[in-house]
């Protein structure tokens, strides 16, 4: 593996060069041979692609994952060492001419329908309907499964997490060193970034795909050093009058001002971590945001919410931090914010804010009551929930585990089935009010429901549930997105289908998109798909005798 | 995206080509211009990766990742478009020159000490200890963790399922289309193989791992016939005779038979389901695997488990499965055998089974008796422990869902943890009886333990905790697996790994690999170290002031 050439790690080509026609079932190819070989090239076959559940115990899902279903069409060609591959892997009963045909065959012949990429979507409404030969849409199930099912299930999960923190909250995806291999943690970063979040840790994703890139430092960093008089460099340019200064003489003569005013006992700091920020700040003045966490935070805990500690090791930390602040705004720089990485966050980000404050108005800072507040610490959509009720002063959550694996449910069971009946065009209908009332599928032959005119509306399976409705708008779902060969649609940028997102879930009424029971979306058939289904069914179920 | 030219497409090369030194978290970066810029370039450190809690409920885990973690040292290198992208994200007061010293960055002056790929391991025990530029080894963290959690966690999670379906059943990973991005199917794949299944259904981790690669057809291949008339191949060669003859002919003749001797009454079977299977049959005669279970399963169990059905769907498939390859005999063929999707898979597995049994009574052919039952429906490692209490006939699984992606725990927790004492050699002690007893941490200046020699062993953090122990061998957990730029003990190939997993799990007492409540494994500290560290702590931790 060479990791030189600029030209082979720039955009999707790194992150997709997996996605190829052999990324999928050998079954896929066993049933291959065996329509080729029962002369079945010919045949043309619907395979729609959906779920049945929504994850999360919610009643919503987003898609993702459309772009990288047209890319692997677009490409979809066996290459001659996967046909060398396929030769040795298949019985050698098989004969030599299907290898030919599979070599010839690409997804030009192939129409992809689809929902756009970022809609909010519903159980059993098919994402992607697939038409065209038997055997190349066949061949396609696996791999636009893959791609769907995590990329969706991804944005979704980031989709709820945007929920929970509400608009004024940022949202950074930390969550690399635990995702699903290499690919997995860069499919995470993609799609969180699409639901939601407004960056990542990972370079190699801001990379690839232009997403922000944020991070600061490890505790490591703090726990590297052990004292001020072990630094090398020590001054930083005075931004007023342009002199270089030395940072750790005026960060100590500020930290003996704060330690009177916040009741932290000075001596009782850790010049260690009093070092590290001080060389952190003189690496980054302008973008200092320092961990105030790397010792016990909980002894500041133990004294009581109504208490201001006397010593604590937490208060090391903000005791530090203040005077390298106060330290950099004399020399003309801002700092940005502390990030809390373990304790207890409310607490510790109410008792951080309150502390800002004091030290604003002592020194008449008014920014410094404004210091951003990064919390970090093993976070899922419950503890932001949490968080909120308990009331925090947080303004920006580093969120991994949880986030990049979907821990509450790993995968999302999208199907890619055949379908019987060719041809089902998908229809939206609004009803006033502007919120989405009703997914409903029809008939190809059918006309599409018209606004403001009465339509009967059944449930897919249960006789009984049927309504009539007045839709005051109609959508239909799907485009077509791949036709004769090529892309048919504008794909939108990653920036383009985050905003879509949000603006998809705000065509959901607040009921079914909240955390606790949510109420279930609607998806219904109309009359003519419905008594055309059930004859299907009825015909196609073989009629049991007992005795 | 170019999906031709093989060169791109074989070995580890694709699967790796996103594992490369911005694969990694920006505050890495960050740290390391801050450490720059202090001058702390020529500073060296010692780190430890490892693990806090073994998954799944556990109390072992199965070290994997090793080989990749030694690929991407070997690679650690920043391309000049790597180079760029970090100048373009990085704050514009960063010194150029520190670029300059990036781009000469090597992990040459490191050394990583591991213990094989494939062992067992547990809590609080380095599985690898990176030595070297203080720089250097940090750069490292994020990608190793990613490289060593999910291939340990997915190779434990394997283990698990080997262990609970035991020595005598074939295990197949079935899960790309679930997985967690498409090289997270690709990294599962790969560690269930080691971890101890025997395939995948993944044909790009076939080609690209050398894993043995499985698979027969869908239930959408089934509903895509409807009627033997419709064939257009309808012939197979007798290996006899060499003559071509018609096998749907002699399938309907054994079909009648069939029927008789099993009491399902042929007129109910699916013909569509017979055309599929012939069809499938003359494409794979030696090959013969059939789904069975392709219209509802659940009406053979009804009738309750001493009664012979008269009509059910199941008995469709297993009627016609029977004919097919009764037809195949006559031509000199032997089929293999039955998938089973869906419904009660113990009983229906047995079900099948006594089929064959009295097939192979009836026509004296003694081989169908042992046709293989595979079943794969949403399998966990639960499901087996189950099934086997319950008494089935299955001979292999096909896993995917809750194997790839990992439901039960998704992520393991190794961190990367600056290790404040230098050079601590990991060492393993036997007691007799061939298990191993405990893990035991020793300073890098002690003399290790010796053989047949009493030593006392410390709990790492309860004073009272301490045990005198006569170890019956002594062996090393780590060695060194990098130096001086190169790898350098023998890398195993997957096969050798996978059968280390299964040799080093036979040296764990059963009853820490049980699956209801193990007993935890110990891993002690040395008397000194475990004074050393105590006073260390002691040093590090300020003391508080109550007031």
């Amino acid at each position: 593996m060479s990791v030189e050439g600029s030209n082979v790690y720039q955009g999707l080509q790194v992150h997709n060069s997996v996605v190829q026609p052999l990324l999928t079932d050998l079954y896929q190819i066993t049933m291959a041979y065996a329509y080729w070989k029962s002369q079945k090239t010919s045949d043309t076959a619907v395979f729609d692609l959906f779920f049945r559940h929504n994850p999360f115990q919610g009643e919503f899902t987003i898609f993702g994952g459309l772009e990288e279903c047209l890319r692997f069409l677009e490409n979809f060609r066996y290459s001659d060492s996967d046909i060398e591959y396929l030769k040795t892997t298949l019985p050698s009963t098989i004969e030599q001419s299907f290898f030919t045909y599979l070599k010839e065959l690409t997804a030009k012949d192939v129409t992809l329908y689809a929902i756009d990429e970022g809609s909010v979507v519903f159980p059993r409404v098919p994402l992607i309907r697939v038409e065209g030969p038997l055997i190349v849409t066949q061949l396609l199930e696996t791999t636009l499964l893959t791609l769907v099912n995590f990329s969706s299930l991804m944005a979704t999960n980031a989709a709820r997490y945007r929920m929970a923190a509400g608009d004024n909250v940022s949202l950074l995806e930390f969550g690399l060193r635990r995702a699903q291999g290499p690919d997995g943690g860069l499919s995470a970063s993609k799609y969180a970034y699409i639901g939601g979040f407004d960056g990542t840790s990972n370079l190699l994703a801001g990379k690839m795909f232009n997403i922000p890139v944020k991070g600061t430092h490890a505790h490591a960093y703090i726990t590297s050093f052990s004292n001020p008089s072990e630094l090398k460099t020590k001054t930083l340019r005075n931004l007023n009058n342009g002199k270089e200064q030395d940072l750790i003489d005026l960060t100590l003569s500020w930290r003996a001002k704060a330690s009177k005013l916040l009741n932290i006992c000075e001596s009782q700091a850790s010049d260690g971590e009093l070092a590290a920020l001080v060389s952190f700040a003189i690496a980054f003045p302008e973008g200092f945001v320092a961990l105030i966490d790397t010792y016990d935070v909980n002894k500041w805990h133990y004294l009581g919410p109504k208490q201001l500690p006397i010593i604590s090791s937490f208060g090391s930390g903000i005791l530090n931090f203040c005077a390298v602040a106060l330290a950099l705004n004399d020399l003309g720089y801002k700092a940005i914010g502390v990030r809390i990485d373990s304790g207890d966050l409310a607490y510790l980000s109410n008792k951080s804010r309150e502390t800002f404050v004091s030290i604003a108005k002592e020194f008449n800072l008014p920014w410094f009551a404004n210091l951003t507040i990064i919390a970090s610490n093993d976070i899922n959509e419950e503890t932001i929930w949490s968080l909120n009720d308990q009331k925090h002063s947080i303004d920006c959550f580093g969120i991994g585990t949880h986030l990049v694996t979907c821990q509450r449910q790993p995968a999302l069971g999208c199907v890619y089935k055949l379908v019987e009946v060719n041809g089902l065009p998908r229809i939206k209908l609004s009803q006033d009010g502007g919120y989405a009332l009703i997914d409903l599928l029809v008939m190809s032959v059918e006309d599409p429901p018209a606004a403001k005119t009465k339509l009967l509306c059944r449930h897919p399976f249960d006789q009984k549930k049927r309504a009539f409705v007045v839709p005051s708008a109609v959508k239909p779902l799907q485009k077509v997105y791949w036709n004769n060969g090529q892309i048919t649609q504008y794909l939108p940028d990653l920036k383009e289908i985050r905003e879509h997102v949000q603006e998809s879930l705000r065509t959901i009424r607040p009921d079914i998109k909240r955390n606790l029971n949510p109420t279930p979306y609607k998806v219904s058939v109309s009359n003519n798909l419905y008594e055309y289904m059930h004859e299907l069914w009825m015909q196609n179920t073989p009629i049991g005798e007992l005795s």
